[in-house]
């Protein structure tokens, strides 16, 4: 692993330096967990008590935090992303292999940019394209015509369907499964007709998709994940979506047919969005909430129920079947109360 | 791509020309994006503003819209079906390899029918079977003595698990999981033993089954999935549970074990239903419904909490935390009031 | 398939005979499916009906269960497990062929142990390790470094990522994804910045995981499924999580990051549980329920909306949002009864 001054990690990260710049670290842990050779953050004052105890070597911090600390640190705007590029620094990823497997099965007319690395078992399919210095995991598929911009991590077994389009410096994690049909159904008499989906799903530049999440094609026009969006896992985006730029949504969320979600929204995990909706830029939705109509100004939205012990639930969830009866009967309490 | 006449897909779709019936189509696109080379279609009335100002060169519609459009019409009762089916005319799949590929992994006595393709990598046990004109995807497992019907579509990375039963025409998306165990345990002591998970899923005739769905197999009996039911992606079906015949799931649903789902039921996307329970047929669960209690009547249930802005949820769900104390703080109101 | 008198399953489970010990069963099923040569059971006597009108062979019971039965019966304390143990018995799972499969990719220095099978098609990178009498299925693929204890499972299509723990006697069931990055994003200025996810995922000894769950790997210290813990299907757990052990959790569940759950837990499916919290030993959590705050004492707690004909759930759930007021509103005519 590689050692760095808080000097040299300056060179690489900016911001101001307190203490000694001679501060050798050779590693990255959280404030409980690091040795005096390692490299640790906080990211604001709430973890002060912990920075305090912390073995840790050195720490990267908020520049608006102004505190004493025991450790020399590195001060800087965005404590979490110059940490991020830290870790890159001093932990980076075991190296990759290069060339094409001789197990994998490639299309003869498919397109392999330069320095490109294709994992065992790969299948890539007839007219498809791979951009230059893409890495494809052991495994994955990727289907005809598919286009797979420079500089892309293919982890083990993704899927990305025929016609698909993935932008540069994608990230795709294993089970990842882009350009399945949509769910298109039209009734006829007795039974479903499949409504064959001939759009494609496009994610633009930027774009991580977590495990085992899914990104259906569109039915007609296509749909897309626009330039710097982040998915967690086992997300549902359903047919001709839209999910604006550098928004991010966590683990299992689910996006219903034709819906658009704006740019720097948040989605919390878990919560489900209906179709055909359109959510504004900036929108924060708290997770497990579930929206079933437009949202027009920013801010954070809510719809949970709040826990209880299961004793206490029964008695008062029964009550939200009779409501409407409950609201009635306040309204003639409040006109009685009139009358008298 | 093939160009027809609106009379040509009269000749393949029947319906009603309103029009001129030598206007020629080349492919499909929504009315907003069509060009007039291009077929589009309506389902009703709400579409007329957007129908108008489209560019498509002839329009399907309903044959009880009667109302004048500037675009030659094809009318007929299922207009959604039959642009479904004017939609696989105009533009075709992209033609699949025939064979087997050298790559593939395919047990001696593994029965392949007729004009059957199977794909790369493609791994099939021993005492399979696969049926005429199937088509099996990159990177898919057929477990041993499991049978696939006749004219079965599997895309990429699909998994059959052993001795599990698809009917015919099935189409399996990237990922699915047909017949993992179900989550069978018991209680010994200090610690789980496991359940084996004797029975088998079967699919019947005409199923399609999500990216990443998974369709567990029996305890003891079988789970069963009926003919013509259509799954979208992301769906947990537990074992020994049963869906009806032309029953629709959307995504994200999750059905607890040996549950019983009618036919022609719609259950809408994240819906969560609780296992031992049965719904009788034409149900439909609204989207991110929970359903704890069998359904007898046919209708529509919903059980979800309204959307609001963050800090209006905070004052409002606090609430439901007292809402027994509410009643009874109402009940004591009109009793005094009674009195007075 | 084996043959077994009751006298010869006493042996092998332990318990007491009730009826002739002669009594010969040579497959298991359900009570209503049952034939007179299998064996059947019941977990407690609301099951009775059932069980007198059964044509079983033989059954296992309760020992508490003090009941005149027509079948032959094995009564013993854990009958649940008892039958699992006795459907391993009569109905083994098939063999699995010994060695290495010619078509997996095996790197040059990974160690694999003594009577190990490793399916076509599975690759297996630098460094990992294979316990002794590990079956790794079709299609699988093993991480860098990554180990596998003695006597695991890995069904088709598993990913165990660079680096991670598995121990001894796990199951794995296909598309599950152990160690992928966790969800870890910084801001800067106009967008995210990916922060490396240095832990690692760990699974303790007899642990199973379902169909397309995923255990994200830790960003900085480690994510842990502890000793004996159960998962579902298409389960997320986040990084930095530990999951304690004999831990049950049911399909369909999220668990946000840095979430600690206590051992012998439940949880039910669907439910969903936000980052940062501390559930004890031995809470249940119901389905479909939402847990966003810390849980300190054993018990059973819930938070779902009940089910109600969408009619009746319109009046009732617009109430939900001006609860608020309607408080406020009882509290005016309490006050105002108390003046008069």
């Amino acid at each position: 692993m590689p050692a760095l001054t808080l000097a040299e990690l300056q060179a690489h990260l900016g911001g101001t330096i307190r203490g000694d710049s001679e501060t050798l670290v050779e590693g990255v842990a959280s404030l409980d967990q690091a040795t005096p050779r390692q490299l640790s953050f906080l990211l604001s004052s709430s973890y002060l008590t912990q920075a305090r105890a912390s073995l840790a070597g050195a720490l990267i911090v908020p520049d608006k935090l102004d505190v004493e600390l025991p450790q020399p640190c590195l001060a800087l705007p965005y404590p979490h992303a110059a940490f991020a590029h830290a870790v890159a620094l001093l932990q980076p990823a075991p190296p990759v292999a290069q060339g094409v497997h001789p197990s994998a099965i490639v299309a003869a007319d498919a397109k392999i940019g330069p320095d490109v690395h294709i994992g065992p078992g790969v299948v890539i399919g007839s007219g498809a394209s791979i951009g230059a210095r893409c890495r494809i995991g052991p495994l994955s598929v990727i289907g005809p015509g598919a286009e797979i911009g420079e500089d892309c991590l293919l982890h083990p077994r993704v899927v990305v369907q025929h016609g698909c389009v993935i932008g540069k410096r994608a990230i795709l994690h294993p089970g990842a499964v882009i350009g399945a049909d949509g769910f298109g159904l039209a009734w006829q008499e007795d039974g479903w007709v499949k409504v064959p989906q001939a759009g494609r799903a496009i994610l633009e530049d930027d774009v991580e998709i977590g495990a085992n999440t899914c990104i259906d094609r569109g039915a007609l026009d296509d749909t897309v994940i626009e330039t710097g969006a982040k998915l967690d896992n086992l997300i549902q985006i359903a047919h001709n979506c839209r999910v604006g730029r550098h928004t991010a949504i966590a683990a299992c969320v689910g996006i219903a047919g034709s819906t658009r979600i704006g740019a720097y929204c948040q989605i919390g995990g878990a919560a489900m969005i209906i179709g055909h909706l359109n959510i504004c830029d900036r929108v924060t939705v708290s997770a497990g909430t579930f929206v079933a109509k437009d949202i027009r100004e920013p801010g954070v939205y809510t719809s949970v129920q709040p826990l209880m012990k299961h004793e206490d639930w029964k008695h008062n969830a029964a009550h939200l079947r009779h409501l409407d009866a409950l609201v009635k009967r306040v309204k003639s309490l409040e006109a009685k109360l009139k009358e008298n």
